[in-house]
């Protein structure tokens, strides 16, 4: 039988270019949280010299030497001439690095300098531009990184649309084709709830979450949140950046980082969890797998299910609140001392339409990726011109939640997404959160007691399910293939809609 | 005439690797300052991947192909048979590059991973092992650096000592056959200023510089010394580390650290004016010849000149308080409302033997540098065993200064040099203590009334000296020529040993 042991000289040559890119992931972080402003320039060359090396590393032809040992070329598949037998975990290694190394052979080196430097540029001019809300300073930066995403998809290749090759690259088997009724289903089912919602006599006031709170007593408390999911900080970090995100370098350095408002403290909170169960999916991989697939994470949906599982399913449930709401309280005396239990969680559940899609309810939130998913759609398929960006934004705005930003700051310019050259990755939020509650479903029914365990705070019995069912697997099995191995079924919308209907019929008295 | 356009397909070579080394960089900077406990191994070999690949395409064969269309590689010399005229810069790029490659040559690639991994390493215990205080946790790291340091200077070849390829790196030219006597000179009339200092019937209290000093408001006084001093915070920032640092990316990003202690006053100011001055040494090389050694700085010696010019000559000096002295006096009236300018200026300069290098005043500062060249050398050429090593420094602490550290922090595992590898960097130290004056007194006699300058806070016109000077040139010049073409004069102790007789003797009355 062969085993990993027999794949050293692919594995050898994979751990070089996986620091190549865990360097260059520093070098985004260090960018984004403490580069002064006018490193920027200098950074996009390092930036682009970095991802050129690994680039040109994995599509080497000893690279391709390597893998033609074990893989027919042709097909893609294992050889079938040396009749070897390959236990599980290499004929997974072998599959990924194929996928790997054949998307990255149709990308020529100078187009990955171009599109690495212009993304690093692209970033930095954006948080100015979001800054200032000034999107015509940013729209040259746009222009050029669709035009780099167009002539992208004419390497890659596609049958329908040129967006399914973007997609495929945050959420491998994703396709437009699959998304579109998904998201008709998700659009009028969340929509009717929307309009039974709003027509509702309950009208919840989360004004006590609008107050001052002190902002190091916010992080304080957050990091104690942190802890108690099982967030490791002895390998990792929480800081302070404008748009919340998690990185990982190796399993023993993954940091998040979050944003902290004096008059809004739901950001801060829930963007920490977020963030948390991001992290704990990176903290959980296999360090021994550590530069091959099997220790990268799975997709962005599923990656996305960890962070939204945190949030909502945990985050924004009564069970957890019975546990944290009186430390929280002792925290905030002076704030929530009037405040019940269940006045707070109705508060930090109020289903309101909102501008920033980060800190959206959880039945607005899909409305927000479904109005990008359209607009991302239009623009590589070149139905529209990025210049009329900020009016269609608007527009759509008005069509899924009735509301329209008054600066593009809260509009257009609201997310990193597109200054990152970032297409297509949108919709894998969308689809985080339907694997989110299939897998919460579960692991309720398999964890004996879970809404018990984290009544008492002991978060860790989920951590370490997840850590078990999802992530120490690392790409060992496809998305589908996992989903049914953990659940038993595949993806679905009905129990996302279930869980809301339910949650949110009982809150608002439906 | 052949210009830096000619060698276009050499330094577009040098780009590539330099910004490998600056990712390199980064990623060291990161790891002091905000790595979790745990990334050490990863960063390790993160890091010799990086430094592994710069070597390799430094003393790859297409780089050798490409410095042999101009150099002959028998001699290292110009070509004389394609009788092409070359301009000074063009001549002084081929130089110091042919001596990079040359020295880097040298290297095996393997050992260039062995060290830089075992470098990144030994750092993270150093770290540990400081804190704690613990010799013997680091011990094993030292040895293994030691035996690589040795086998280094096996690659690198020497004529007297193996000590004299170390300090090749660190300041080209230096040798311990020179460097011999220069010390023996400073140590004979260092020892007799220091002796009759003590015995001067002059008694410094310093007593308030050791007082409570709010540790933020410390930081906040520092930052307005380094803007005035022109340090950019457009192009940098300032950190807090273990021990005080520069590092630069590239021009537009030059970040300085210093640490800050309730009770000591005097550490964060003047560590902030001497990185200061390395940080305004590397803003001021010329971004036009970035990645190649004219865009990079000459030698440790002349960066470390920088440093102490400001700190010492400018940061210590009466000019330089009479207009800083009211603003700090304001910034702590609790303070220093009782005490005057001279009280003050006395205060700062008081001259006693101490335990910490970075902490020393200026006279005895150099006894700490004789202590850690005999050691290392001692060290190098294998006359003693690291593990030694804490009583060797304590009975050389003991000779030179007549003080013993209680704790190994405080003695043999103060520095972070070794923990990096750095053997033969502390002499230069004291090579830039002496072309500081040298270069002072050639400022002062170049700008016209530059003590009123420094009095009205115009700190600038030195900034503006020092870059016209020294600063924007790189390695256009050797160490020896540099100095002569600015000061007339080759490096001497003298205007050293005059400058502390003629200060500490006004001082103490002497």
């Amino acid at each position: 039988m062969n085993t990993l042991v027999t794949l050293k000289p692919l594995t050898e040559r994979l751990l070089e270019i996986q620091h190549l890119k865990s360097a260059a992931d520093v070098l985004s972080w260090d960018q984004e949280i403490y580069m002064p402003p006018l490193g920027g320039e200098a950074r996009a060359d390092q930036l682009a010299t970095l991802q050129t090396l690994a680039h040109a590393k994995l599509v080497s032809s000893e690279m391709q030497d390597v893998l033609g040992r074990w893989i027919n070329p042709e097909t893609g598949g294992l050889m079938t001439t040396s009749g070897d037998l390959w236990d599980e975990a290499s004929r997974a290694l072998l599959r990924e690095t194929w996928r790997d190394f054949s998307r990255a052979s149709k990308l020529p080196s100078d187009f990955v300098t171009r599109l690495s430097r212009e993304c690093a540029l692209a970033q930095q001019i954006w948080i100015e531009a979001r800054k200032k809300s000034t999107f015509s300073e940013f729209l040259p930066h746009l222009q050029k990184l669709l035009a780099l995403k167009r002539e992208e998809t004419g390497y890659l290749g596609f049958t329908d649309s040129p967006y399914d090759a973007l997609l495929d690259y945050y959420e491998p088997g994703a396709s437009v084709a699959m998304l579109r009724p998904l998201f008709a289903t998700l659009k009028a089912r969340l929509v009717s709830l929307l309009e039974r919602v709003m027509a509702s006599s309950v009208k919840i006031d989360d004004a006590v979450v609008y107050q001052s709170y002190d902002t190091s007593r916010q992080l304080e408390f957050s990091r104690l949140i942190l802890t108690a999911m099982g967030y490791d900080f002895q390998r990792g970090r929480l800081d302070l950046s404008a748009h919340p995100f998690t990185t990982s370098f190796h399993p023993t350095d993954v940091r998040v980082t979050t944003r902290v408002y004096e008059h809004e403290f739901p950001v801060c909170l829930f963007s920490c969890i977020h963030e948390g169960g991001h992290g704990l999916y990176d903290q959980g991989l296999d360090p021994e797998r550590y530069g091959t697939p099997l220790g990268e994470p799975l997709s962005l949906g599923i990656h996305e299910s960890q962070s939204r599982l945190w949030e909502n399913c945990v985050g924004r449930s009564r069970a957890f609140w019975r546990c944290f709401y009186p430390m929280l309280r002792q925290v905030f005396s002076d704030r929530l001392s009037e405040i019940n239990m269940d006045q707070f969680y109705a508060a930090i559940n109020r289903i309101k339409p909102s501008l920033i899609r980060v800190e959206a309810d959880e039945l607005t939130y899909n409305l927000h990726i479904m109005l990008r998913f359209e607009i991302e759609q239009d623009l590589i398929e070149e139905r529209v011109h990025a210049k009329d960006l900020p009016a269609i934004w608007n527009e759509k705005m008005k069509g899924y939640l009735g509301i329209v930003p008054e600066r593009d700051a809260d509009g257009v310019l609201q997310d990193v997404h597109w200054s990152m050259g970032a297409f297509g990755y949108f919709p894998t939020y969308t689809i985080g959160n339907l694997y989110s509650i299939q897998f919460y479903d579960q692991a309720s029914m398999e964890i004996p007691g879970l809404e018990g365990e984290i009544e008492a705070g002991r978060l860790s019995v989920l951590t370490r399910w997840l850590n078990q069912k999802i992530h120490r697997w690392g790409r060992m099995f496809t998305t589908d293939h996992l989903v049914q191995r953990v659940t038993g079924k595949p993806l679905s919308p009905e129990p996302f809609l279930s869980y809301l209907e339910e949650k949110y019929g009982e809150l608002y008295q439906l």
